[in-house]
């Protein structure tokens, strides 16, 4: 080939008009019209129509081109042109090719798979466009996440993964033999450690992948999933649902910002993202619960919310919704309680629009360390376990307090996804560990 | 306290001298001199030495000051003040203190703590100086990360946790029962998902814990660790050589020029890192065997080098060495094989100076379907685990490669620290799962 022509990604081509170029990927799709064909090829960064006239190759680059099978792997030279009527858009005039590996007939194809198939096949069918534009969605979602708190001059801290207790029970842990220390426990939250962290950085966050042993064979439930769980000393409840709430307008913003062609190859209806502007609604659980029975909805006061009751109580909202205060019975021991109602603690769970659900919990923590004992009591847990985490209410004790977000269940409702498999890149869930 | 005073964090002193401020933080050490009192306050964002006059504050105030443990949360207000000889640090002078929590003698004192003393109680650990500039320098680091991949194009994929099969066997594994599907092992690497990942993506990054149930108890061992482990399609030895350079040298960079302070906390020698500039010396396997054999070191050709072969190589250069071609025999089944000689392997290591050893591992990928068969049967590996990993051969393969960065290692080395435990937040050691 050419010595002129600088390999580009495809990304980059609008950079390119008018000149020569190469191109390294894999053919995505192909049609021809007799004397003109127009492969479409993909090289991660982007997909590109080709077009190659047939008078402008050799026969045999024309006769390999036309019969070769999907995915395989292509170096293509040719002259970036603006597409005739598409603004934005470019197409490669291919002058020659190059075929680095031809395909065997590639598994996925056009016509309809079953999901079990493509779930099976997901290291292939991650090239998939759509599964392609999720991931993008993903990484961009992550890299929002660590500039949010970073810009706000909170640190890092990686949690460990193999922990010896439980944060609430160790009925849902996934375990490993350690050694001769007996067990570990794969962690379900690094909040306790964020905690801890929070006491010598002030404000900190954990990003990691979290574990759920549960039987759950929901649309929302995988075993592996990562969360971001920020958490600062200082902060009370009304500072933290502030946090939280601009914490989801930036992450929904730089989707939306960046996004654009990866929303638009999902089909996502921007309405709903553009909606998501400070200030969220927010009301107590009390509130939540009238609205739930005047809507008719089976709901006991006391209960916790199911999916259907967070759809519905989503449902009167356009934006993400701010339940708070909720009884204290039924969130977890280190929460604080309301000092003007001790049946209510100081909570808040954020629930997405369009039927998502909770997609953050958070809480004030409890600071005191009679308290905090009472209520490892009332919990039936071992407070030699906790006895690390009971001397930050020893030494130095402070309001602090924090909230996590799932990762995965957030990125299926800002791509309006229905099913939770499709936001990891290899999911886990009950019935899958492969690939 | 006064309405005007703000609240405000002590890395942002230096924007307020002159101005009245409120602090919240922990009491980390005090002294004084009759009338008047040093109390050093920490916040998590900086420590700020604090001056109090007796004649100033309630006689009761200052009793309580003068008697409080260390470690006891305050909150206090005062007046910003540059330091009278050191440029660049300021002082509080202090006219009001509320103590928030009054901390239990604190374990941790100035005097000699034995180690296992110290990582028992980690959770505290961390509030010491030391360890709080250790944190931090690992937060730039990881930021560090993210900012070079992303802004060269690369996708971030989060490869799996939960796996069924064993990268190189099971035998340094940690397992745990999946439901009914048998045995999940934790990942002790994301490269082959990464590798899947870059046909989708061209140039990935896999960031996330890893695990290795080594019985291994030297200075270098984690269980639990983190490795970034970018991987390109398209990309050959000699650009993955020179993306791994950059990548180290853009690292240092980062971390030299903002943790100026946490460097001098850790009486860093500057000098080792600023030499961390491209380009880093290389040298063959083969070289690096004849350079030990001429120091004397009992070393035999074929092998693969040890922790004082990489020291005594290392000690050769004033900055991280790559070595490349080793022998095929010692490196990993998916290594592709020098066209040239195929006893040896397109892979190399990055040593790093000062005695830290190999803080980088990587390769051109074996792309032929072919050769990597016959290299699944050589280390008898179950070829119907890896079927998915051969499907990248079959459909659409290209040359590619990749490394492996050991965060905690290339920490340790950057901070200058004897003992890998204190790169982690938590450690996991294999006599340490606590706290």
């Amino acid at each position: 080939m050419s010595k002129m022509a600088e390999y580009i990604s495809i990304a980059h081509m609008k950079d390119h008009v008018g000149e020569e170029v190469i191109i390294k990927g894999w053919l995505y799709n192909s049609r021809s019209s007799g004397k003109l064909m127009f492969p479409e090829i993909r090289d991660g960064s982007g997909l590109v129509q080709g077009v190659v006239f047939k008078k402008d190759v050799d026969e045999e680059v024309w006769d390999t081109l036309k019969s070769l099978p999907q995915e395989s792997a292509l170096e293509v030279k040719g002259i970036v042109t603006s597409h005739p009527k598409k603004e934005g858009v470019f197409e490669l005039q291919i002058n020659a090719i190059e075929v680095m590996h031809e395909s065997e007939p590639y598994p996925i194809t056009p016509k309809e798979h079953g999901i079990d198939f493509l779930i099976g096949h997901r290291h292939l069918w991650l090239r998939s466009k759509r599964q392609w534009a999720i991931m993008r969605v993903r990484h961009q979602m992550i890299s929002a996440i660590q500039d949010f708190f970073n810009k706000r001059e909170f640190i890092r801290i990686d949690s460990p993964i193999l922990t010896p207790a439980a944060c609430e029970g160790t009925t849902t842990l996934f375990e490993t033999p350690y050694f001769d220390l007996g067990k570990a426990y794969l962690s379900q939250s690094g909040q306790l450690y964020g905690e801890a962290s929070a006491m010598a950085h002030g404000k900190i966050y954990v990003f990691g992948p979290t574990f759920r042993a549960e039987k759950s064979k929901t649309r929302r439930h995988l075993t592996e999933f990562w969360m971001v769980e920020p958490e600062m000393a200082f902060y009370d409840l009304e500072m933290t649902m502030n946090l939280a709430e601009e914490f989801i307008e930036y992450v929904v913003g730089r989707v939306l910002e960046f996004c654009k062609d990866e929303l638009t190859i999902l089909e996502r209806e921007l309405k709903p993202l553009e909606n998501v502007v400070r200030p969220f609604p927010r009301i107590t659980y009390d509130k939540a619960a009238a609205l739930l029975k005047e809507k008719g909805a089976e709901f006991d006061y006391g209960n916790d919310f199911g999916a259907p009751d967070e759809t519905a109580i989503a449902a009167e909202f356009n934006k993400p919704v701010i339940v708070h205060h909720f009884p204290a019975d039924i969130k977890a021991f280190y929460m604080k309680r309301d000092p003007e109602n001790p049946n209510l603690s100081l909570s808040m769970d954020i629930l997405a629009p369009e039927g998502y659900g909770e997609i953050i919990g958070g809480a004030q923590r409890e600071d005191s360390l009679d308290h905090l004992t009472k209520r490892l009591e009332e919990h039936h847990l071992p407070k030699e376990s906790f006895e690390w985490y009971l001397d930050l209410r020893r030494y130095g004790s402070v309001p602090h307090a924090g909230f996590g977000l799932g990762l995965e269940r957030t990125l299926a409702w800002i791509c309006g996804l229905e099913h939770i498999r499709e936001t990891a890149p290899y999911p886990r869930m009950i019935y899958r560990i492969t690939p």
